[in-house]
């Protein structure tokens, strides 16, 4: 045994801060195999906040004493089972919101601009002489963002340079420079792009529903740089086959990484591996945050960002 | 004969203007074969400015007045050629600039957050458990705008809500919030993006010559949103297969439409069918001033935008 903390990374995908958290930490990998002979020393669970996470597990770790998501996100995480526990969970807050946004916008461009299409029928010989494509204009359209926190508004001041006309819903009022629909049914309606842009658990799973999509119509495109758990990904997949939805751009999905043959006959669509957060600059932020949470707690100092 | 004026479309790509023309005039299009019957009624040419303007072909329509682009564009056309035979030539200035700037910024999204790469990604199987895309952050990234004209100044603005830094270089200094270049090879040094978007002219045929690209550079994005010409077209080709070019964003070629055998081995680029400024509402405002030259024409009154 050794004087430095055991800490164990849970998600393979989490694999690159590896080498990084062995400068300091004796470093468990959960995808090399459940860490039997360690259980008894790890202290700390690196996570992903969008992955379910493990309570069983947790339960046979007897000296662990934190959760340290990477990510900002955490609705993976029974975060009121971890306070009935005394255990702290941190998160990386205020690090991607900006690259998460760009996205966004990017999405919707390559969506209603045609980019994605665009590219596919010109590398498929599809543009001849006789056509010549046109695409709607972004001026005037009307944006509805669902959850006007640090992403929303980012994606809000953007639309509004695009010429947008944006409006907002939220399940709280708040001081807004943009008007809140009196309901999420009545921004849908109201909007020709919606971006999907709020914190999921469990209170709002499958909160954009058939109803919701059916208000967006066959002229909307439905934006999803948030959760895939918010969305009703059935109907929404649905309503792609059947014209009752125009257009969908996706960055997250129910389950991840996502089938690709749930998607292939599904007309109207861009698809991304969740990667509107995961930049460079913001990979950078959350490395950060998270070596320093892991340090305060280690050195029984305040978390630098604990989940409130 | 009708008491009509008679007006032949050039480029069957315009085909969708036929039916509105033909309220007014008698409309003759080229693809159909030339109008020998007609060519003593001929009054107005309707063109793409980008498509190369037939000399032959206007010294056999005796009775032709004037030449109408339907486009903002006109470099298919030697100016100083039809000064000098009286020909007046109108245009359609203004009315598609912000839905080109949008397409630039789609460009760059697509490219810099990959998009269309991701979206293929997804589809092909290529997302597992064990891959995570990092892309760049757009943040701090330096962008280079050539030609600071009505498109180049509406790039520069969302760009800068995209938190980028802009610098630009025109021949001619102008008053503007962004710092000039001394030079284009400076702007493409300094620059990770560059973003092509003045006018082409006979002046500035190969302007993004292999040494611009070279300054720009292996990590550099090249976009462009302005006219093929522009560009030495297989210099970016050789330079993006060999890495020494970073990323390219086209939506405009040498040869329209372009041979898709010509890209399918080049890496690390987006291409679109000339969309930038084929919106619905860049298309509307289009039509309206070409009707209301055409109008003014045959009414003897002053024409709404003629090329100065």
């Amino acid at each position: 045994m050794t004087q430095r903390p055991a800490v164990l990374i849970m998600q393979r995908h989490l694999a690159p801060l590896s080498p990084i958290l062995q400068s300091a930490y004796d470093v468990y990998r959960f995808w090399e195999g459940p860490p039997i002979e360690a259980a008894h020393d790890i202290r700390a669970l690196i996570v992903a906040g969008e992955a379910p996470l493990d309570k069983g597990l947790i339960e046979r770790l007897p000296a662990l004493d934190l959760i340290a998501c990477f990510t900002s996100g955490y609705d993976g995480i029974d975060i009121d089972w971890c306070r009935q526990r005394g255990l702290p969970v941190t998160h990386a807050p205020g690090v991607n919101h900006e690259d998460v946004a760009d996205h966004a916008l990017g999405l919707i461009l390559a969506a209603r601009r045609q980019i994605v299409a665009g590219d596919r029928q010109v590398r498929s010989g599809g543009w001849t002489a006789e056509t010549r494509s046109i695409t709607p204009s972004l001026g005037g359209q009307k944006l509805g963002v669902v959850g006007l926190g640090a992403i929303g508004a980012a994606v809000a001041r953007r639309a509004e340079t695009f010429r947008m006309d944006v409006s907002w819903w939220g399940p709280r009022p708040k001081a807004a420079e943009w008007p809140r629909a009196d309901s999420l049914s009545a921004l849908a309606e109201a909007s020709d792009i919606l971006v999907v842009a709020c914190k999921a658990d469990e209170t709002n799973r499958g909160l954009i529903s058939r109803e919701v999509l059916q208000a967006l119509g066959p002229d909307g495109l439905l934006v999803n740089v948030a959760r895939g758990q918010l969305i009703d990904e059935d109907a929404l997949i649905d309503m792609l086959k059947s014209g009752a939805l125009g257009q969908a751009a996706l960055d997250v999905f129910m389950e991840e990484p996502t089938e690709p043959s749930r998607w292939a006959d599904v007309p109207n669509l861009v698809l991304t591996p969740h990667t509107a957060g995961a930049t460079t600059a913001g990979v950078q932020g959350m490395l950060m945050l998270l070596m320093q949470n892991l340090q305060a707690h280690f050195a029984d100092q305040p978390l630098k960002t604990p989940v409130e």
